[in-house]
């Protein structure tokens, strides 16, 4: 079953409305977003494994295991983050004001911040901004919602799929933020996607687990894990496609739209990082395991001296192969071979003798597919990223607190 | 006993000759070092643990388990890596070469190189460097050596410490050079350590290996380790000290020193990092273990976010908590404390109310350190590091291989 690309974000599928207001927590803009399902969803989520977790991310731990929610509650502009036991008590009202004004249990709603770490919510800017949201959710505001939750990300990234099961069209809807763990403490990658399929919360969490782990866990711009990343996913059925169980047909075409969802927003992310000028895939393959293939991959992705040849369009190969080389991976020198584009350039650990004028040629595009091959077994893996410019250390060094 | 600073690099210990010669690899400048002890050494090392080793610490790692060495050679400018047989060929003539002119068996020279990767050596100069270098060593020869090793570096580096072992002075000679993994390929940490103490090659492997753990294992510039990385030490017991055996006073007082000359060494480097504007020394203490104060310190010093704070003089400690989260190491975040210079910032888990300037007033100098006390254990780490600025991009973006 192909899946086809539609648009409306989170409001894509059946039954959920959304908001994106301004309360005044950014200099401009708007910093509130509300996501609202008309019945109860299965959740499911996957959060930051930092120590140094936002209230948010604690918060909604506390309520995952109920496996139902009702509604998401994002601020941008504060991320509640390294902010105390008062960090809790914001978090846990602005859930009960949500509540209440929804008419739902204040426990089925989660809350999500990103933005200055430190810094105690402004409350009363948050409890306008619920009320409002409130007030002002529809069943087309997935597009405002997207760009409440911006920080410095420079446009707003949303993605939506459509694809049929059992008969019946059902939709994927997602809407994510993040360039890169931004200005001082403008942190966080947050990622909210919604589907009108019927799917148990333990099926959820799994199918959204696999998928965040082929996306968002291999995207990196540099490196840098926020306190308050997280992926929530709700599912209310309101497609009537029924309940999709694992094994089934069903689950397999679901699982494909999820995986195309996550990769799409993935893709914005890393094509929206912190002054990127280049668009890069590096996809490691013929590892002996998949585990092998990420860190190697990952690696490569992180390492500066690779991202600044691919800012310089320098075909730097020995970087690329080093930084392999210390990723802990299973490597024989002998046996692996290092594409640049479609350009071959190690070919099973010797270095060929080609102009540098040919393996530069692939570099100059917008978009970089860098291959290890490492010639020892099945698995792979790709990573999404982008280059390391000027201006990301202009965006990190010159805001100050 | 206190160790006293010394001249002399190398050359600083009895029995040893250094030269360091032009042969035309680089542009410019020296670029053959080798180092000579009149009589027979014990030797230890410590080698890159990147798959992709090159030529010269394949070698190497063949040549140390006969725990004998008498001579090293180096050269920068091309670090004989991803070079494949030939590679391999190339570095073992280079010792015999040396071997024969010095009149020591091959397999007690070793081999090191420093500079570009995949391309080979230039074997007609080094010949001709090794058979210049042999006419030129000296005992007062460690300055020329250190400069022969040198690729982006701006100033050589070398130290050098004498105490009294056994009512006789004995000295404790290195030079190393590194500034990150700089320029495209031109790679490389390379050490070389020497002493007039005579020591077991195991012993010596013992304390060696436990001191580049605290000094050099320490140090990062850019997080990328190199195919080429070696520290060789070599003592020749000139000094007429006597043996010196594990869990004697003296053994106490060497390793001490030891620990000196390559905590002098590996500070150099940070001071001299790619485009750094600043020296920073990352502690963290009171972490249930070594491995987690040591994990907690080297994120946080190879943070980008981080480092590029430091370079625009920014007290983001957000980005310091943050790095420190995603370490792996383990965290009570209730329970973590930390200081810029001497100024709190953040007690046991609740950020201090003070003021912006207050906090960046130790960012303004030209060395910070920044301490991170988990507060859970007794066990603590240093990794030394720089910021990270326009130059360090400029250094590595813009040179083209």
């Amino acid at each position: 079953v192909e899946s086809r690309a539609i648009d409306g974000g989170v409001t894509a599928p059946k039954g959920f409305k959304a908001a994106g207001v301004r309360c005044g927590i950014k200099q401009k803009g708007l910093d509130l977003a509300m996501v609202y399902s008309e019945t109860e969803c299965s959740v499911a989520a996957v959060f930051t494994t930092n120590a140094f977790k936002a209230a948010s991310v604690l918060l909604n731990q506390e309520r995952l295991p109920s496996g139902r929610a009702r509604a998401v509650v994002a601020n941008s502009g504060n991320a509640n983050a390294c902010t105390g036991e008062r960090g809790m008590r914001d978090a846990r009202r602005t859930s009960e004001l949500a509540g209440e004004l929804l008419g739902v249990p204040a426990d089925q709603v989660l809350v999500a911040s990103t933005g200055i770490i430190g810094v105690p919510l402004p409350m009363e800017k948050i409890e306008a901004g619920v009320r409002q949201a409130v007030g002002e959710l529809s069943d087309s505001g997935g597009g405002s919602a997207s760009l409440a939750i911006m920080t410095t990300d420079t446009r707003p990234k949303t993605a939506a799929r459509e694809i049929e099961i059992n008969g019946k069209p059902v939709r994927i809807g997602g809407m994510c933020k993040g360039a890169g763990m931004i200005c001082p403490n403008m942190a966080t990658m947050l990622c909210f996607i919604t589907t009108d399929t019927a799917v148990e919360p333990a099926v959820l969490q799994k199918c959204l687990s696999s998928n965040v782990e082929r996306s968002f866990n291999c995207l990196t711009i540099d490196g840098d894990m926020s306190t308050n990343d997280s992926v929530i996913m709700l599912a209310n059925g309101a497609s009537g496609c029924g309940t999709i169980t694992e094994g089934s047909s069903a689950y397999e075409a679901f699982d494909k739209a999820l995986g195309e969802v996550c990769l799409d927003l993935a893709r914005e992310i890393a094509r929206d990082g912190e002054g990127a000028t280049k668009f890069v895939e590096v996809r490691v393959t013929g590892a002996a395991t998949y585990k092998d293939a990420k860190a190697a991959a990952m690696t490569i992705a992180n390492s500066p001296l690779v991202k600044t040849a691919i800012f310089g369009e320098d075909p730097n190969w020995g970087r690329v192969l080093c930084a392999a080389g210390r990723s802990g991976a299973k490597i024989e020198p002998e046996m692996a071979s290092l594409y640049f584009g479609d350009v071959k350039i190690v070919d099973r650990g010797e270095p060929l003798r080609i102009e540098a004028e040919t393996a530069r040629r692939p570099m100059l595009a917008n978009e970089l597919v860098i291959t290890l091959d490492l010639g020892i077994g099945k698995e792979s893996a790709s990573v999404l990223t982008c280059d390391f410019s000027y201006d990301y250390v202009k965006i990190n060094a010159e805001y100050h607190t």
